[in-house]
């Protein structure tokens, strides 16, 4: 324990997983990839399913009950090791709706308002619930209930981290005194991906991959289906020969996902080139199928596993909900009592 | 148990309890009367310490601490009996806070945008806080937590039943498929309270009485510190032998809220006539420290007993909040259940 600290000095890393039905391409390069990598670095490791994030926006009891066990089966599938790393469902630590009233009661409308996420809802003309506007609240009491000091973020989500620094600050100040240290609540830092570890996914017909687009392919896709799913991705009828810009061929962009670098300079070469040993669009789907065979295969068969035995996912999410509800429950307790409650 | 409906069908009575430090005369007649009366009629009785809500207002740990215990012995003195009533705090309550956090996603802006006591907050130029803003629906998760039917509630909280009306009935449309008579939240009913069960009371200046004016007189005032708080009460300095209008003569308000109507009749009468016989300002304070003593004393003295044993009081909340907590969570199981979350 540092002095006065009642958090110990290593690091823990949150992250947030969204309940939001298969993951596809666009969510495992721009998020799922840089969570597990954290969880090699030295520190705690909590990782939960915001299902009551959900709420804003679902109204399927089914398909939330649904998504939630395939976001876990998806993580663990990939490598999240419970071994090392806390998940959990958010729904199964109440300690987050409490703190989440204590930050509302320290934080002003107007750090809401300008809330990125909910002036862009405005902006489109949705007519928002107060769940969607204190949304940003529910995630700061996420985060500073578990202490952590590494949330890894994409970059629409930085903010949510900085509002949260102003609410732990905001909180300290009111009702620090009484603490050692002064810090009820431990100050979050948000970590973009490394380079490396983010990529934009286009969709199969070359807009953002999205499932409200309806252009996703999901990563465990396979046999026919993953073909079939490849062999949407737009291409034009330019012959193999052609020599085209590689900038402007789509699938190209997909197998920057997977290869290494040679080969996907050498294939990148061939379709610049053209002529009679240029690959046409049915090589480049060929090799994105045997690709994605190899990167997720091994991840797909684990997630049949993981189904076939609901009992031991189960078993898994509770150890977590207790694991994570011991820290919430200590951080709350911290946080009432400064506030004057107990 | 009525078909499909998952509560009794017996009344159950909700009255929340604001931690405000002392209670004077008017908090006394404007609101603690009517709860403790409702505890006599037949049904179930909940009683709540609001320590969550005052935290929206409160910054000092120390002065909630103390206006927790205070006011629970307050009502405890006045014949809450636990026997029949469940006296408990608010926060030891955590599904009210998840209740409200699924409530908060089915609420539009609009309906807490014209909430009469926000509103009023910002005319009056008070920059609001989210805990604020959204304090209407910490209070409909307080009401809907336990199946209440009945709320009793002042005129200016009325809208506050109407809204958690309103959220109950949103929650149900879009959740209440799942359940047996489609009803997962109670619809609970504001009562007004009875015009003999409720009296404006005037400040010791004869402006409203609250303690932001400094003209309030503590119910459990005795002896010399009594005698000097009635002596505060606004007179002027009409000889005794002058006929007078009784309106005009504010002690004979504060008489009124403790005599029977024969004996305030004549007290009036005298007023009115002046002359030899009429009563002066001190036999009419005289009178008023006897009424308080009289309506009070038994109070004051349960009230002594009950802070000299502070583990009994501690027993009777924790007791308290083992039963509200009990309805709570089959409630928010409910609630959860339908909404796909479990």
């Amino acid at each position: 324990m540092a002095a006065g600290k009642p958090w110990s000095e290593g690091n823990v890393f949150l992250s947030g997983i969204q309940p939001s039905g298969q993951a596809h391409l666009g969510n495992y390069f721009g998020a799922i990839r840089q969570h597990l990598v954290s969880q090699d670095e030295a520190g705690e490791h909590f990782y939960f399913i915001a299902d009551l994030h959900a709420l804003t926006t679902s109204r399927d009891p089914e398909a939330l009950r649904e998504n939630v066990v395939d976001v876990a089966v998806t993580y663990l599938a990939l490598g999240l090791d419970p071994e090392r790393a806390v998940l959990f469902r958010q729904s199964d630590v109440p300690e987050v709706t409490e703190i989440q009233w204590l930050l509302a009661c320290v934080t002003g409308m107007g750090l809401l308002e300008r809330a990125h996420s909910y002036k862009d809802k405005l902006a489109h003309g949705v007519k928002p619930s107060v769940g969607l506007f204190t949304y940003p609240i529910l995630m700061a009491a996420d985060i500073l209930a578990y202490d952590a000091s590494v949330v890894p973020v994409g970059k629409d989500q930085k903010q949510h981290v900085e509002m949260a620094q102003d609410m732990a600050q905001s909180f300290n100040a009111r009702y620090g005194a009484s603490v050692e240290g002064g810090e009820v609540f431990r100050r979050p830092e948000g970590r973009l991906p490394a380079a490396e570890l983010f990529a934009k996914v286009p969709g199969v017909d070359g807009e953002k991959m999205s499932k409200t687009y309806g252009n996703t392919i999901w990563i465990f896709e396979e046999g026919k289906k993953l073909k079939k799913a490849v062999g949407r991705i737009l291409t034009d009828s330019r012959e193999p020969a052609e020599p085209k810009d590689p900038a402007g061929v789509l699938l190209l962009d997909f197998l920057a996902l997977f290869l290494d670098e040679p080969e996907l300079a050498d294939w990148r070469e061939r379709v610049r080139a053209g002529g009679p040993d240029a690959p046409g669009y049915g090589h480049l789907k060929v090799r994105l199928v045997e690709a994605m065979d190899a990167a997720f295969g091994p991840a797909r068969e684990r997630r049949l596993e993981l189904l076939a035995d609901r009992g031991e996912l189960e078993a898994v999410l509770r150890r977590g909900a207790e694991v994570a509800r011991e820290r919430a429950s200590c951080t709350l307790d911290r946080a009432y009592r400064a506030a004057g409650i107990r």
